[in-house]
């Protein structure tokens, strides 16, 4: 017997259920203790918790297949899932039901170098593609910090940005071909191997950034791009933070497009060095860390331009890492980052706007502004070469007063995006983190044509309900 | 009273229709003799002629709002046009209707250099956005052969290539921001100003390559680079011409990526001679043309590992222009290639399949032996460099019995792409000229899905009917 679960609109998952999945992915590929649930209730937060009712683990496509035809049949919520390391809710099982963890479909299929490409399982790690793609003098640019334990059909899922975009362009610049299962449980392939593609509606891009709200991505063809030889990292300090911002446009404006302009703040500054020792100046109020890459010339040619840029814009120090080695440790720290911005407060209420470059310093300055007014503390740290800032307000979100406090700051912060021509989340996805926001913020048109998109993909509703604008 | 046209869901255009249209836009934007509609019944070909009713040009949003909320209302056909260089029939009003021609609302609105970014109407041509960035030292990629006359509107719904795109990506790739008029009539921002937007489904990419079936585009927010300081032209001769076709893909696995690799067989040499008097060498049965781009040092540096590669894979002649001057005029040669394809037979009938890159000299053999054992006239011409080819057929339509089989040439020669991994059309859309192939390669689950898409946008079926899958 079904039993509803608390959402009228979709169904638990039976006993039944359960042993027609083992049936399908093998009783090895099933979890459904209480214990393995919890581990696959959460995402790379730990703001939204729900346990799913079973985790499933296909290890082919016809296994998502016939994952999906069930459970479209039963009407079962079906999450999908990669690494887990989204930061929006989107791998949550808000609604229960099956979590599909794609995990186990973790082959590269091919690397093709005469043809740029690679065909890859969506379990894929990113990772260990980048290794196998250095082995063969290639590289995937798409970088999301969580590279470390994020899937490939994570990172088409939510359209993954990271540092490179600046130069390289985000995720959807790089999928040539996807391969994916209807919620009906249809596998259809998307695109295809060619860069150049016309045949019809883009539903590679459609589903790229769907949030897995469309169908569950299993192989995906990648665009690569050969390894740059050389690389050079430079560092700038600043003693006013919306001057690091001006920068950004500054040098852009000068014709050079780095790999990478990171943004960090005096407080990002002190909490990176206490994790890691690092010993970044701390009497910065904020750092800009540049990576060029190309030939030597090249790097040699761009490092130049930036340094002048800088001392033109006033920086009060410009290092250039003395080998790789160095620019490693930097760059390590600055990946720290992350994790000092949210070991620094009970509650991280960490943004994820993006504003236009050009207007890059009048937002910091309106985002300081906010923060001091409401008493709280604010640090920003982000990818400033592409505008994309994660502004984080430190708060407790058992110290309902100070919370609130904090919840208002964050709307006031989003509605200074949007005014200077910006846009609410640039990597992270609206997922579930957003969508009051999204409400506020965009055209009712909008939310209905992708209401009605969705409702073409996935009559029943099954997958992944909950998210993008739904509530 | 309205008269229905020959198709049964739409409608001819009354007087009083006209003069409405008139009402919104002003006469002076409104045509009808027999002569003016001529002039709007054909694209960049001459296979398909269809009357509009009435031309409309309007000059604001506002106009396009009110001309499609009428159209909707009366169920009149409406076909988007901006130059009218397209090459698959996509701006042919097959049905009749209204012909909105988007090439008065012209303005460049803004250009950021320190956001690497334009603002732009519909309307403007590819060329004059060009001079303009130029004057501030950037570009806009994508780089369609039609740039003289070709519309950043036609452009995008096109999703338009051109060689540089082997380099750069296709279109798609540096659209941010469309501001569109869905057929009902309502005005809809997609998408903003900054490089990482992952707000809800990515329907600027939809847009994309959706042939003006979707919505009409009226302002667009383009990605820019920074123009290459350098540029360099290698040209290498070939005795044999699928050793071209194999010497592409050993570039890239080189590790270069230049910003062009045109291919030209022999047939193309000499009838770009006939018509340029450039002096080819027309001992080769095939030449690659490349472009390296960047600062002096990278060009140089590439140049001579193509110089190398070519030698390596047995090149007859490789020869580097030897200053700006010879190499526009090589390059204004290529450019007149597809002028020498369709002056050189009564009936032309030029593909744009693309295959993958490894498989391009494999291909290119398939293709002349296909069109020897029907003993036609074949050339290739192409974007060798991303696997995009031109391969076409001399005939002449009006002998029944060739021209029959050059269409199963074609035919066969599609189905090679397909069979190779390739796709069917990879610049020039599928319009009208490819609706049949697109039946026959296609997942019919596909094509259901871009036709419930369709009708989403365009529940009146008014849009640009007839076209990609509906014949």
């Amino acid at each position: 017997m079904m039993r509803r679960c608390r959402y009228a609109d979709c169904e638990m998952v039976t006993k039944d259920a359960i042993r027609k999945l083992e049936g399908i992915v093998g009783a090895a590929n099933v979890l459904s203790s209480e214990e393995d649930r919890k581990v696959y209730s959460y995402d790379g937060t730990s703001t939204w918790v729900h346990q799913p009712d079973v985790v499933v683990f296909p290890t082919e496509t016809a296994h998502v297949e016939a994952v999906l035809a069930l459970a479209n049949e039963a009407k079962i919520a079906v999450t999908p899932r990669g690494g887990g390391t989204n930061l929006s809710g989107g791998s949550v099982p808000i609604r229960g039901g099956i979590s599909l963890v794609m995990t186990r479909m973790n082959k590269i299929l091919e690397i093709s170098p005469g043809n740029l490409s690679a065909r890859v399982q969506a379990g894929v790690v990113l990772m260990d593609l980048q290794k196998a793609l250095a082995a063969k003098g290639l590289f995937f640019p798409p970088d999301p910090q969580s590279f470390l334990g994020a899937t490939i059909g994570g990172i088409i899922s939510e359209n993954a940005g990271g540092p490179v975009c600046l130069k390289y362009g985000v995720t959807k610049q790089y999928i040539l071909g996807i391969r994916a299962v209807l919620p009906t449980g249809k596998a259809i392939q998307f695109g295809g191997i060619t860069l150049k593609n016309v045949v019809g509606y883009d539903l590679v891009s459609l589903l790229t950034g769907s949030e897995g709200t469309l169908a569950v991505i299993t192989e995906a063809v990648l665009r690569l791009m050969p390894m740059p030889p050389a690389r050079k990292t430079i560092i700038a300090t600043f003693d006013d933070l919306p001057k690091a911002g001006e920068t950004v446009s500054a040098i852009l404006d000068a014709g050079t497009v780095p790999a990478k302009i990171e943004l960090l703040d005096n407080w990002v500054i002190r909490n990176i060095n206490r994790i890691t020792g690092m010993g970044l100046s701390e009497g910065a109020a904020a750092m800009l860390m540049f990576e060029c890459d190309g030939t030597d010339e090249v790097v040699a040619h761009d490092a130049e331009k930036i340094i002048g840029v800088c001392r033109r814009m006033g920086a009060a120090g410009v290092i250039v890492a003395k080998d790789a080695a160095e620019a490693q440790a930097y760059w390590k720290a600055r990946g720290a980052g992350f994790a000092a911005v949210f070991s620094a407060a009970p509650t991280v209420l960490a943004e994820d706007v993006t504003v236009p470059r050009t207007r890059m310093a009048e937002f910091i300055r309106r985002v300081t502004d906010i923060c001091k007014a409401a008493d709280l503390e604010v640090t920003v740290i982000g990818h400033a070469g592409d505008g994309n800032l994660h502004p984080s307000v430190m708060t407790d979100q058992n110290n309902p007063g100070h919370f609130a406090r904090a919840k208002r700051a964050v709307d006031e912060i989003i509605a200074a995006a949007v005014e200077f021509g910006g846009v609410l989340s640039g990597e992270h996805g609206i997922g579930l983190e957003k969508q009051k926001f999204m409400r506020r913020t965009q055209d009712p048109t909008f939310i209905d044509l992708m209401r009605q998109i969705k409702r073409i993909f996935d009559p029943n509703g099954i997958l992944n309900p909950g998210k993008i604008w739904e509530d």
